[in-house]
């Protein structure tokens, strides 16, 4: 009975990205020798964070109102587009940048099945139009399909009269935005080049 | 706002044992982007295994009961001594061994000013007097506090005419037995030496 409950603390840990068995014992033993107010405050943040995080219904960036706090307060004529919501707390670490965002939910990916229709492309395009925009910077994964992306969206977007940019080589190719550090990626916001 | 509560849950997968920021919130992001259920699962495991789990009255082993499952159904001539509640949980996975644990709760140690009346000595010593006891295993780390520990109590376990062993060489100096394999765990058991 007792070791169920152990057991079954060690699995939920198990299913976090990266964790063995040893590591998820690890956690679920501190978890459980320590104070009962720390393990409340655990399972409260992760509640409250599932149950009131949701996504922004202007850019799809995390929040817990209708319209994040960004979309609130900051300029509207600059779109930086971003292919996951978890891509902003990385970028809005470049704390010079004043514009908003757009999460595309994935890239076209051919290999997944994914096409231009099923990530957030339409809903780009008509913020584009609806706030006479001036700039959009792609900050997709420099990667094949976070390029391919940036480049499929800058086709349609060039049209529509509008300066699409694409952040810098300071972004080293094939790694992973959520793993960028502040440094690289001012510089790269700072160089990023018009496609 | 909703930063803070993603801020607040990263706050928490930090707290856990050799976790940094960026694995934090890789945990926080996992959690966010999971389903609902997932979340409501991982949070009762915690609070469950907080709430619900205690110390066994007689050796001090994790149960949600008075006495735990191990004290309830195993022979109780044979006590094997553990430093820590987790210990036993290692030594479980030797799947021969049916005898009863006694956790002290700590080694002694004169660095951090644990004597042996700080640890739960005098309870093991009833233990064996009113359970007519034939075995003692020490399966204390193989570290000098723990070596230190299982000598003296088997001094203290000599006068009874009790046998007392301690956990054969199979265990490596120096480490940790949070972290010993099976293979070495079942080999120290069964090699273990008389004190």
């Amino acid at each position: 009975m007792q070791e169920d409950l152990i057991e079954k603390l060690i699995e939920q840990f198990r299913s976090l990205p990266g964790v063995g068995y040893k590591t998820a014992q690890r956690y679920a033993f501190s978890i459980i020798e320590g104070k009962k107010e720390r393990a409340t405050n655990f399972a409260n943040a992760i509640l409250e964070a599932k149950e009131k995080i949701g996504f922004c219904k202007v850019c799809g960036n995390f929040t817990d109102q209708d319209v994040c706090t960004i979309c609130e307060k900051r300029n509207h004529k600059v779109i930086c587009v971003v292919a996951e919501p978890k891509d902003i707390l990385s970028m809005e670490k470049v704390k010079t940048y004043d514009g908003v965002y757009h999460v595309l939910f994935g890239t076209i990916s051919p290999l997944e099945r994914r096409g231009p229709n099923d990530i957030k492309i339409k809903e780009l395009l008509s913020r584009v139009q609806e706030d006479n925009v001036e700039e959009v910077i792609m900050a997709t994964n420099p990667d094949v399909e976070g390029d391919a992306t940036a480049m499929y969206i800058a086709k349609l977007l060039k049209p529509l009269g509008v300066k699409v940019s694409r952040l810098a080589q300071g972004v080293s190719m094939g790694s992973d935005l959520e793993y960028a550090d502040e440094v690289t990626l001012s510089k790269a916001l700072e160089d990023r080049k018009q496609l």
